[in-house]
């Protein structure tokens, strides 16, 4: 693994990824789905708390949580996943929140939609993007920040696009952003700013740090690079059997195995997943089956396997999409170590 | 940090601490309290469910959940806080899960007094302890097992020990249990056996994995050492400021701040709290709100600081509890890491 820095482990301890066998549910429970938290998690009162849209509207609007509860309630099954999901098992390791593979999760959202509000507020000429603000503040890469990501007014204005209250039928947990979050189903996990403060429509692109800066694939770091916003296609098996506490090694008792797991992409709808028992040499059909949460939350899938001896078997996944998007054998590197979607690989012993 | 091992960032990715911004929060919400998870989180369906109660008992019991629940239910604040918090502080470090400061947590706990089980069970003579077994199997240490830990009978029969079902109004989460756990108020996190199975009678002390080769206090690994019973007193600063995304480091602005924080003992009340703004050279009382949470959580202090002038200052605080127990300055080195409660210490600059 080389060297750990205390910073890794800080956010590591900090953040958390989803424990795979929480796979099993349709959808998470909270507590369970991944978090990552750049700066700290603000206190906020629901009493006085506002959300300003703003900037190119013909209507700036300042409305209150239950303001926003008076409008059409939407509701959306939705998989997000960090874009750093895979950063760990990258060589050399790129430095920043360490995941591995667990940096997912599925919620039932639910809020106000996103062009409602911006029909109200009616977007003015000019509008190219609309820039959300989120209330955790901090530094990063030296610069003082709120926490702020852009849409282009296009995707803004799609019909999936929430701006969400709730979470799995309660109020938003604090960690998952209290009173108000943006919701984009299927792009990665920091488009979907948290403890929103303001929506505002703006004239240029935003070239702030997170947008700029940070979440793009380079292989140098002072090229400009490609934006990572869709979510690349994964599957993840349930780990069969029980597991080593320290190593997680798993071992499998000898006999037929029910495989199981999720896949999903937010590049288009899954259309198949395979299994290798033999570490990606061979691979067969697993049973897709049906996508009963709608198009934004991952498939379950499963596969029947019957070792055939006690002995080390190293199990794999894939998934592709309607696109015709697929997952790489092994990863391929960039700086920021982001949008790994190399194949899971998971060491069993049958005994 | 020295080396970290793919297995140290496996745990770190699947359990987690409370950022300590919540802190702020006198009951921690679901999903921000800390989890420490053994093997994996079994899947248990409360229909089928049962509780044994069982061995050394004149009527052996066999209980649903809604059985449990229609016994008088006590309700209990309890901090808890994993025995190895602190554990990556120590040079050289224990290998496990690494945690940092941040494995604790207070939950609103409800449930069925223990004691009023065992009294309907009628505990049978030359009884000495009671075995409680979880759902969750795995291997650790070469021996698989169901995780298992006991109480001396004179422990599990204080007014404080629920069998409890809920947690912060709500049934138990999966990962904190479901549908049933253990809670021993003062007592370190893997005293409080998650997903309950069963609870037995025995007329020998329990000399399983978790209870007499885990869980002690050992300077080298073949001594037998002391077993970790009852929570060390610690206090914990809220950081102040805002924080660095990679290295936490906190900016405070120049100006009066109030300090804040929660301190516990599992060993007696919290007799006081004392913060330094000088790295532990000089110390001053901080002010202990009242313990209007109960025994068993923690209490909130404030210290109001005044920089005097923009430069870099290592904020600490301590407590010490009614039976004389004071965090120590330095950690206090073990094989198994457990139990280090030496002074935080947060570097702030101030500008």
């Amino acid at each position: 693994m080389g060297e750990i820095t205390l910073g890794e482990l800080q956010l590591a301890a900090r953040n958390h990824g989803m424990p795979l066998e929480a796979l099993r549910e349709p959808i998470t429970p909270v507590g369970l789905h991944y978090l990552l938290i750049h700066y700290d998690i603000p206190a906020v009162d629901p009493e006085t708390w506002r959300l300003d849209v703003d900037g190119l509207v013909e209507r700036p609007l300042e409305l209150g949580l239950e303001e926003l509860r008076a409008r059409p309630r939407i509701e959306v099954v939705s998989t997000m996943e960090c874009a750093g999901n895979g950063r760990a098992k990258l060589d050399p390791r790129p430095i920043s929140q360490p995941w591995l593979l667990e940096a997912v999760g599925t919620g039932r959202w639910a809020g106000v939609s996103l062009r409602l509000l911006l029909e109200e507020a009616g977007v003015a000429d000019g509008a190219v993007e609309v820039l959300f603000t989120g209330l955790d503040r901090g530094i990063e890469g030296g610069e003082e920040q709120w926490f702020q990501r852009s849409l282009p007014l296009g995707v803004a204005l799609s019909d999936e696009v929430l701006l969400a209250y709730e979470l799995n039928g309660a109020p938003l947990p604090p960690q998952h952003g209290f009173p108000l979050r943006l919701l984009v189903p299927g792009w990665y996990g920091m488009t979907n700013v948290k403890w929103l403060s303001s929506v505002t429509l703006i004239g240029e692109p935003f070239r702030g740090y997170q947008q700029a800066r940070g979440y793009h694939v380079r292989l140098e770091e002072d090229e400009q690079g490609e934006p990572v916003q869709r979510i690349l296609p994964r599957a993840l098996l349930e780990p069969p059997g029980i597991p080593d506490f320290m190593t997680r090694e798993r071992t499998v008792e000898l006999g037929p195995v029910r495989l199981a797991g999720r896949a999903w992409s937010g590049r288009a709808p899954v259309a198949g997943v395979e299994v290798s028992v033999d570490g990606g040499s061979t691979w067969a059909a697993a049973e897709l089956e049906p996508a009963e949460l709608g198009r934004w939350a991952w498939r379950r899938f499963t596969f029947e396997w019957e070792p055939e001896s006690p002995r080390a078997y190293l199990l794999c996944a894939r998934a592709r999409d309607e696109a015709g998007n697929v997952q790489p054998d092994e990863p391929e590197w960039n700086v920021g170590g982001y949008a790994n979607n190399a194949v899971q690989r998971i060491p069993v012993v049958v005994r």
